[in-house]
């Protein structure tokens, strides 16, 4: 297995920004994380309605964050500092062809595409990911003369999409509700200069039509890596502890604990292994250190030792080596031409009979039917996951009637503190765009037609 | 509030083997945690069928530990210099009344309630703690002449366990299914000296009756924590992350990623309060350490400051200052008179409004209506247990049908490897007490006529 690990190597994309490799390692799992917290976590229940400062500070939310005002204050410079760096750098990147440009003045047409909430809109002002809400900036880009347009439709020739695919300068959208970026579609998008992910996963975009056509394309790396790891964990248990059945049991006013208890464990002492070790593999790794598992974890790359140590994971070079080892296995790969469908009928078969598999990275890394095969033949013991393909699942999908699953819609990266961080990115890398900086190095997976590794 | 943490009281219970305080509060996390694992964790699904040896030692089962030999082999002598340690306190301990003497040789009558498994008995050969599998003892008791009653039959005056009361020596049960030990069978059963917990909690028995009888009881104190621990960290995310929708939204043929997403979190930067914090509590607040929450926890007493710096959790005094601090509270005490209903209408009312609940200790803790109130007004936003009062809950009991419930049957302390510790635990007291040798000091509740403080 040759494919990359997404996180690690969007971090060592070659760029001007780029640190040593221990200094990314380390920023992977720590700095960052309490980083996001700091900077953008809201406090669930006392949480105040979101909104935007016109400042040109990168920080736009009124937090009512735990962290002592002198550590945020601390975070906030070093964010400071940190744009300085990229306004410096960018003054000296002349790059000659237009669409490589981020600075371009002049108004610009951004074009959204989320998920509708409809009347879930209203319900948390914090709930800035819907259509509705537009992640917040409408009001700060408007006030800026910009035009922005924002919709769910996105399939079919006449969709709300494709009308302003034609002269859109932007097009922001997410992996839960994807606007699908073809070929087709970008030869027809004249004006196209940048293209968004509000979130994680670019592979909603026909990425080598990207670079034939010089667009940048870029994510909020980092932005819900935490969301993504605490839900796996969550998965983990459910399927370890087999939680659902007995929640079936009170819904249907039963009482039957063996019917629980024949195939339900804790999970201290089984064997985790993750199949990719980004930044979400390490959360999840670090999260899972407490409880007393073996924890293995197949990459392209091993850790330095000391944080192989520190996570006390083990390396295992070989995946269809360590699969067999495991009790619970977590993907934690991009989708990429060599992800695609790897998880199939021979590979399962390589895995323990009763093998428990969380999928949190993207739906078209298994196939399809070889895990609904292997959930009704017992092989897999449980599959938990929220990607699907193709998203929206349609209402016959088998993974929404295979026994022992444990499947919801595409929502782990998409929680209400994901989401502000979220839209904080894309407001920040806007604000770089109409500024003609740079963005923040692991955010590009299109830059100046070079492709970010792990697509490669 | 003045109510006791149970583990915690538990392992002062003033006995010969009492240790000093520092030892015992590091124990109660970590060395207990890991000898258990490495003394009786099966492998998920290498597991070999359960075995009973007939050798006098207290290991019993063939393990397939992932643990060095070495490490076996040492925390087993360790085991062995205890047992010994116990023969020898023991002889020195001569009581005078026949209920209080362990030894009391010749054949003996047990009586075992617990669950039917029905079709699932023979699903796992792990799988003990049922009826059909008895705790997996029978050869072992039978071998040396003792009468082995099992049965699910425990209610009214003409069930099973009735009928054996009078001339029982030994009952033992389990909180998923408890036989009741009321004062009125206590009177009845002439011959009886000893009632076991397979598991943790002796709310079933009248205490009072069995300290004026001079009965022994005692559990297998620590055999389940982990279990119970785990299960309460995955209540929380299910809860924080908003799961069951979502689930729901999949079985259903729906995708509605806004009608989850509104309200769905990270765990991240919440404020997590336990309420009563011994080892179920502290094994919490370990594997929630690296989910970056802001941890509390309320008992009757502080931790040693070590202790406390390295789980990083803060101590609250009053109850009811910590709970309106919390955006997650979990119940982490004993069943007993003074924690009986004590989160009522009132209680509930200083908790932040959208409050999420765990409480895996004993549904009598809540008033029901109070909480399934609350459910429905919002302002308790989740409530996830597997405790119920009554058990088995009836088919109208409310929280069946509040709304934000993820509730379960009794399961949380009764996975397959719960099982082999606590029927390992049993079979160890057994062995002891047909010796005439002392159990383990922290595994009584009720000894020579003293009640375990945290029951007072």
């Amino acid at each position: 297995m040759s494919y990359k690990s997404k996180e690690q190597t969007t971090m060592r994309y070659k760029s001007k920004e780029s640190k040593p490799k221990k200094d990314i390692y380390t920023e992977q799992i720590y700095p960052e994380s309490y980083q996001n917290r700091l900077l953008y976590t809201y406090d669930t229940c006392n949480s105040k309605p979101f909104s935007i400062s016109r400042s040109s500070s990168p920080i736009h939310f009124h937090l009512n964050f735990e962290a002592s005002p002198a550590m945020a204050m601390s975070m906030a410079m070093k964010r400071s500092a940190s744009t300085a760096t990229r306004a410096i750098s960018s003054a000296f990147s002349g790059s000659i062809l237009t669409r490589d440009l981020h600075a371009s003045s002049g108004k610009k047409k951004i074009v959204g595409v989320f998920y509708k909430a409809h009347e879930y809109a209203k319900m948390n002002p914090n709930f800035v990911g819907c259509v509705e809400n537009a992640l917040g900036i409408r009001n700060w880009l408007e006030s800026q003369g910009h035009e922005y347009i924002v919709t769910d439709d996105k399939e079919g020739p006449d969709c709300e999409l494709e009308k302003h695919i034609p002269d859109a300068h932007v097009i922001i959208t997410t992996p839960f509700h994807p606007g699908y970026i073809t070929a087709e579609r970008i030869k027809k998008a004249k004006n196209l200069q940048l293209l968004l992910t509000a979130g994680i996963g670019s592979d909603h975009v026909d990425l080598k039509a990207a670079v034939d056509a010089r667009l940048t394309v870029a994510e909020v790396t980092g932005s819900n890596v935490v969301s993504v790891a605490e839900d796996e964990l969550m998965r983990i248990l459910i399927l370890v502890r087999n939680f659902l059945p007995g929640y079936h049991q009170v819904i249907s006013g039963d009482w039957n604990v063996a019917g629980i208890a024949y195939r339900a464990y804790d999970l201290e002492g089984k064997t985790v292994g993750t199949v990719g070790c980004g930044r979400i593999g390490k959360l999840l790794l670090q999260r899972l250190k407490p409880f007393g598992c073996n924890l293995l974890y197949h990459d392209r790359l091993k850790m330095e030792p000391e944080l192989e140590n520190q996570i006390g994971a083990s390396f295992e070079e070989d995946l269809d080596k360590m699969l067999p080892k495991c009790d619970i296995v977590v993907i934690n790969t991009p989708l990429t031409e060599k992800t695609k469908g790897m998880f199939d009928k021979e590979r399962i078969a390589k895995m323990k009979k009763g093998v428990l598999i969380v999928n949190n990275a993207r739906g078209a890394i298994m196939d399809t039917q070889a895990v609904a095969d292997g959930c009704s033949s017992g092989h897999i013991g449980g599959y938990s996951g929220d990607v699907w393909y193709p998203q929206p699942a349609p209402k016959d999908h088998p993974w929404r009637y295979m026994p022992n699953q444990a499947m919801t819609p595409h929502i782990s990266g998409t929680t209400i503190d994901a989401q502000l961080r979220y839209a904080a990115g894309v407001k920040d890398m806007l604000e770089n765009y109409f500024k003609g900086e740079d963005f923040p190095a692991q955010n590009y997976i299109v830059k100046e037609g070079e492709l970010a590794s792990q697509y490669r």
